[in-house]
């Protein structure tokens, strides 16, 4: 439990999401989660739409710090880096239960104008690194200079939204198919004289 | 309408999903969508289960028609027309409402094996297709012998359901998204000296 009792509320929402999903969520059960009176949710989130943005922006946040910290000696080790920080979930802690809840709340996306911009801040986040990591990657000499860092983007952050949707929808291997994708990214990206380039 | 009753209830359930969404929908709508009774219903279909089970195994026999029927001159263009025929729903009718639909049915998989099971066998009908692609390119010389077509597959397959839960669910450019990986593949796939080994 935070000092902060916001940010306690906050995150008896995020384990209330992994016990119940996102369609049944109450204010109820996340008092019930952080041992709290419905009340005093109710004094600092006036609903169940407010708080539920308030946690997405909290994630928002989580996840940009591990994108910024996403790091490695070479561009597509940092490509690599920002692909694991982006869907190898598991090793941050966020567990199976809430990529389903994630999921759910995708579904509820098309309908939602506000849960939509929201989660589109998180691919654009993704998209800028990956961009960013692909321009260095050419102005080096280690991706060849043919290669478009906005396309390039575009096909990664795709693919690991892919990834997301493949391996908890249906259980797929998320390992496995991460992999797969930066193999494919690497072979893609790197250029044919790029060690002679680079060394 | 069809002659066939349970063909007819078929193309109802279809249209009825596109209007009130998967969640929500009920055999009492798709009686009204087909025009019918509700025992009419219940008497080719048990329940809404069995009736949805047998809507998806009729999209699966329509969806696996038209990898069939995807063709290309070259294996790459081989690729990009199962790509097409998987990834560019409005080009074959199905609209917009038909895919938010599914978007809550995969939500739906993880808590359903039987759905799970279903919507792992069209993944796995473009992964086999893909697959074959491939492996032909390879052969032929137009690909680097140097692809896994297993891997290679893989990673399309990954990219095709990413270009769907984008475009679905924060409206993404259904297009460009696909545009980007299949150039993507298409770099990464073909041969630095295919042109030689071809002609």
């Amino acid at each position: 439990m935070h000092d902060d009792p916001a940010t306690d509320i906050l995150d008896a929402t995020y384990r209330a999401l992994c016990r119940h999903g996102y369609a049944d969520l109450t204010l109820r059960d996340v008092a019930a989660e952080a041992t709290r009176s419905k009340a005093s949710i109710h004094y600092h989130y006036d609903d169940r739409e407010t708080l539920f943005a308030a946690l997405l922006d909290h994630l928002y946040d989580e996840y940009t710090d591990r994108l910024d910290a996403a790091d490695g000696q070479t561009p597509i080790e940092h490509i690599r880096a920002l692909f694991d920080a982006s869907v190898a979930g598991d090793r941050h802690g966020r567990d199976q239960a809430f990529c389903l809840a994630m999921l759910e709340v995708s579904a509820q996306a098309p309908y939602d104008a506000d849960v939509r911009t929201q989660l589109a801040r998180f691919e654009d986040a993704l998209s800028e690194h990956v961009r960013d990591a692909v321009a260095a990657g050419v102005a080096t000499g280690e991706f060849a200079d043919t290669v478009d860092p906005d396309a390039a983007a575009d096909a990664l952050v795709t693919a690991a939204v892919g990834v997301h949707a493949r391996s908890t929808a249906i259980d797929g291997p998320r390992d496995r198919l991460a992999e797969a994708t930066i193999d494919y990214a690497e072979a893609h990206l790197t250029a044919d004289d790029a060690t002679e380039a680079v060394h």
